[in-house]
């Protein structure tokens, strides 16, 4: 490795996130900011201060001290228990990689440094020195990881037991509700409900779907709000998300709820009329409300009818994260849906190779002019060979790599979820497989997509071509920590898309309102791959090239302060998936450890240390045990919710008031 | 493919069978023999004629009239749901592999017959007949297996409303009851059951366990009925089982249930201090009853406390296919278990190759006479030779063969399943894996374990060489079919174990009285696995050697019939999994199938007839989406009862009597 390039770089990164952090603490300070940099707060409470001082204009560390100093109940209470498991992923990996780091520093790199020729040298010693690593690691991380499953477990526990009494939780979702000639969904759901679930069946209501013209109308009343200043305050939470939120009101929403039920209890026949007319506008889905939060669980786990794709139960997302479009899809379909994406997912990872391939292609002039002959002018100049040698490639794989969230969030939303969260999740497993193999995998097998997979076919060599390969790329790895991550948590905290979306709109348009208010959600689908990835890295290249372990920890460290920061100033929390993030933490910190020891087993077999192999062995072991256990242990508890810990109690018609807005 | 070789050894086989059933249709009309062909006749009512006449001695085959004429509806009443899904499964064979023999009869084989070198001759006119076939088959498989599938499904939804009270239909079985220093399992569950289930809740039974010195004392006991004859019509169903039934009565048995809620009820005192003093014996795991049905399967659907690993629950077995002595397995073992009879069962189907290569070894003399040089004075007589050299190793092989079901049995049972059913299919599936594994791909591609393993790493080639391996063995498995398909049925019908164990009774040592009465249940689990291994064969090579269809389906048309008969009249039903065989079966053909398509793939890429390969393709993907559709559609209904079909009575303490003997 070479260090002196190594060291160039770190210094340039410092540098830029010095500036851009000293930038942030000037500019979060200025009061035309702050609907960029306190957007959460500004969504609480909306008090401003315009005075003008000198402490406005200079860089203080104290966003810092209050981004230390927040304590895991008010960071709970802010941002919800997601925020609670992601700052815990950081944590945690600090926690790894201190560990590690100190070992690696101590222990291996002395020995590195003054033996180049290492693979013939100080074989016993060192592969000592290595397995010791690999134990420490393995034993720190499990231990440390069943100690923070479990405590995130509790706070699951505590967070479906303490929260206060939302309707969701009285309530599931229907989907497949069988078609039928006679009778209308509403009066469908309702005959059998009352049947089957006599004593606990309370109330429901069918999800209604507007026509094609409504829908348009709608549309074009929600463009001209959107575009009149006025209405910011009106409608302050459907503008920047991904989707549209379609249930704040019903008037500019092309779905709407109608309450049918609890309103016929008071007049029966004004609402018969309607829905003799809205007949065709009804979805086969319908919420369902019980008299208590057990019945609710009980309705929503059992199986309804002898064919499992009518009558579909789950328990409901809470108001805010229903997304109702889905609610729509006809539940015979998923099941395409589901395997069609799955199947998209995987060309997309496969074929994303053929950009990459084509911006690495571009790093050689000669390429470049075959293809674009009418720039060979311009190519002439040095100072153009190099800016389009150097960042053309770069560029065109960023602008790549930032479609890819935005991609894999439609592919999630096409799948079907019915849920925000359960969407997020979805998208944060597909963007997680996507950077591993691009990031890992293409790196060190560089090279086209049929080699491979054709090096992945000869499965028994797969541990010495990782120990042989990971080395060589371990320059790029750590050069990736320093750009990649310090950068990206630097442009993070800068907020730079919002930060000129709001000096566009202040400038140029001159509004003088603040028109983006605090609507953002915290970005788990990008920001849980990025932890997760650079914990991968960590784990898969600390045997071979310890040097990345100080770069890993201090992003670790800076990430801690920015996303605390963010979570308490910037994001605000809509919904709440209760934890769900964790159990694919888990999974992947497992994985990276099974790939380090199958990357150590590569070096013993390289190095022909049969006994140190033959060690390895039972670790590998040891870690599918440790993992096989933490399923059974606590990954039920992610994925049913315990009778035991739901109580008793029925508050009745309060619960439904919520629904009916 | 030597077509006179062929027709020797079907001679061969066919003269076997005629006489072995010949011989079978006489010994049945033996009134000694009764018990051995007329075992669950027997168990239902014992009637015996023992007039000597010469129709006794004359070979009919009224056995054949009578297991044609069979309804389902009898099969069903007689053989439990079980045996109706297996006979399904031969019928479904027959139907797809005689439109499957239609074909390839009048179309592939004049090909294959008049032009030997057909790889280069005939080539669009080739590929687009075994196209057709491939079609075909795909298109009549899916069809007719969406039609048995549904046809299962609701035989097994009626079997679940249509059956007559139960006492497990109303009974969970709950494990891992946590321990409290302060009260017994009994009150644990009570306080926990009549806390949070308290509308529902019934009552409850512990599982006791006796000490050793009680169990010894138990075995002896029952040793010592087992040697007198009196004792046969005491303990009819308590002797050839493979686990020993603990239900038929307490005194013999070593574990109990002792009725503790319902007989507190009337003297609580009494049972007070049996508790105090019993208190070691304990189990921690209980039955427990509830009102209704559909109260039992909700409790035990839902996930109990925070912790996943207390107070499991689950549906109860029947009464007769509890399997005690797992009950009281710590719940907490139970993955570690499961881990390492999978990590066992992979172990022992690689390494059974040891013994195979070792069997085939023997067939070479220079070996042999090496490895025991002491034989090396027998070996020079020819007839000697040729006996040691050509059955020896058949001899070895089979006794090997016939030690897998036992092992695969001893194997599911240490995993903890707590039925009986359970149990068998969980050995089904593992045979079912051995026998494809070591019967199919070990012969197409013999070698070492490690060949194998080479092989199977390159994926892309896999196509490709399964067609050129596959045509190489097909004569081997024409031949499997003859030899080991034709002839276990002949065996199985003959029944020579029974048979000899009831000769060596009657006349060496004297008894008169029946001691072997019907208490064999249908072995599933090799049975099943058998018929699909067939299966499997008959869709990999009907492409490349159509001849073994005509043998296959002689074959599966006999097995209907001595299937048919042995449920009829040997094999009595002590407990029925409800058809949970079906989706074994119809996960193994969708593979069949799936591996058909990709060896027809591999032929098309041997000639080079891309646009048939072409084809194939969208076969492929439309068989896993037909496969995702039947998981999705039916799969469902095999693991959960739904509500709708629960009847909504709730018989009371008439259920917990039947406990209660």
């Amino acid at each position: 490795m070479d260090l002196a390039a190594l060291l160039t770089s770190a210094g340039m990164n410092i540098t830029v996130c010095v500036v851009l952090f000293s930038l942030y603490s000037v500019l979060r300070k200025q009061p035309s900011n702050v609907n960029v940099y306190f957007g959460r707060r500004l969504a609480s409470r909306r008090s401003k201060s315009h005075q003008v001082c000198l402490e406005r204009f200079v860089p203080s560390p104290t966003w810092v001290m209050k981004a230390w100093e927040t304590t895991q109940e008010e960071l709970l209470t802010i941002g919800g228990l997601d925020a609670v498991a992601f700052s815990r992923m950081v944590v945690f990996s600090i926690q790894v990689f201190s560990v590690a780091a100190v070992i690696c520093i101590v222990l291996v790199l002395p020995v590195n440094y003054y033996g180049q020729d290492r693979i013939h040298k100080n074989i016993p010693f060192e592969s000592l020195e290595v397995f010791t690593i690999e134990n420490v690691k393995a034993g720190s991380r499990c231990g440390n990881n069943t100690q923070e499953y479990k405590s995130i477990t509790n706070l699951r526990l505590t967070h479906i037991t303490a929260s206060p009494p939302n309707p969701s939780h009285f309530t599931i979702v229907v989907r497949g509700i069988p078609w039928s000639p006679e009778q209308s969904y509403c009066d469908t759901v309702k005959n059998f409900f009352s049947f089957y679930h006599s004593t606990t069946y309370l109330s429901h209501q069918i999800v209604y779907k507007s026509g094609a013209v409504q829908k348009l109308k709608d549309d074009a009343e929600y463009m001209c709000k959107m575009l009149s200043t006025s209405c910011a305050s009106v409608q302050p939470t459907c503008k920047r998300s991904f989707g549209q939120c379609y249930f704040c009101g019903g008037s500019a929403n092309s779905f709407k709820i109608i309450s049918n039920e609890i309103d016929s209890m008071h007049g029966r026949t004004g609402y018969s009329d309607l829905h003799l007319t809205s007949r065709k506008k009804e979805c086969a889905a319908a919420f369902v409300f019980f008299k208590s939060r057990y019945a609710a669980l009980t309705v929503a786990q059992n199986l309804q009818t002898a064919n499992p794709m009518l009558w579909v139960t789950d328990l409901a997302p809470e108001p805010p994260d229903v997304y109702w479009s889905n609610l729509c899809i006809p539940y015979r379909q998923l099941w395409l849906r589901k395997i069609s994406i799955f199947a998209a997912s995987i060309t997309f990872v496969l074929v994303f190779l053929i950009p990459v391939t084509f911006a690495q292609g571009l790093t050689q002039l000669e390429k470049l002019e075959k293809m674009f002959p009418f720039l060979a002018g311009t190519l002439q100049k040095k100072f153009v060979i190099q800016l389009v040698t150097g960042y053309l490639p770069s560029v065109i794989l960023v602008l790549f790599l930032y479609a890819v969230p935005p991609m894999m969030m439609l592919f999630a939303t096409v799948e079907g979820c019915i849920s925000r969260s359960g969407r997020k999740k979805s998208a944060c497993t597909k963007v997680l497989y996507f950077t591993i193999w691009n990031v890992f995998f293409v790196n060190v097998f560089a090279g086209s997509v049929i080699s491979q997979l054709a090096v992945f076919s000869s499965i028994s060599e797969l541990p010495a071509q990782l120990a042989k390969a990971v080395p060589v790329q371990a320059t790029f790895f750590t050069t990736y920590v320093l750009s990649s991550g310090w950068a990206s948590l630097a442009f993070e905290i800068m907020q730079l898309f919002p930060l000129f979306c709001n000096l566009f709109q202040r400038f140029i348009l001159g509004y003088k309102e603040d028109t983006m208010n605090g609507n953002l959600t915290f970005p788990y689908h990008t920001e849980v791959p990025r932890i997760l990835l650079f914990g991968f890295l960590g784990f898969t290249c600390s045997i071979l090239a310890p040097l990345i372990l100080p770069f890993l920890l201090f992003y670790f460290a800076l990430a801690y302060l920015v996303y605390r920061n963010q979570i308490l100033n910037v994001y605000i929390r809509k919904y709440d998936s209760g934890g769900q993030f964790w159990p694919i933490a888990h999974n992947t910190t497992v994985v990276s450890l099974l790939f380090a020891q199958v990357i150590a087993l590569g070096v013993f077999g390289l190095k022909r240390s049969t006994v140190a192999s033959g060690f390895t062995i039972p670790l590998l072991i040891s870690t599918i045990l440790f993992h096989q256990y933490c399923r059974q242990r606590f990954l039920p508890v992610f994925k049913n919710n315990a009778t035991q810990v739901l109580p008793l109690f029925l508050p009745l018609y309060s619960v439904v008031s919520h629904f009916t807005l």
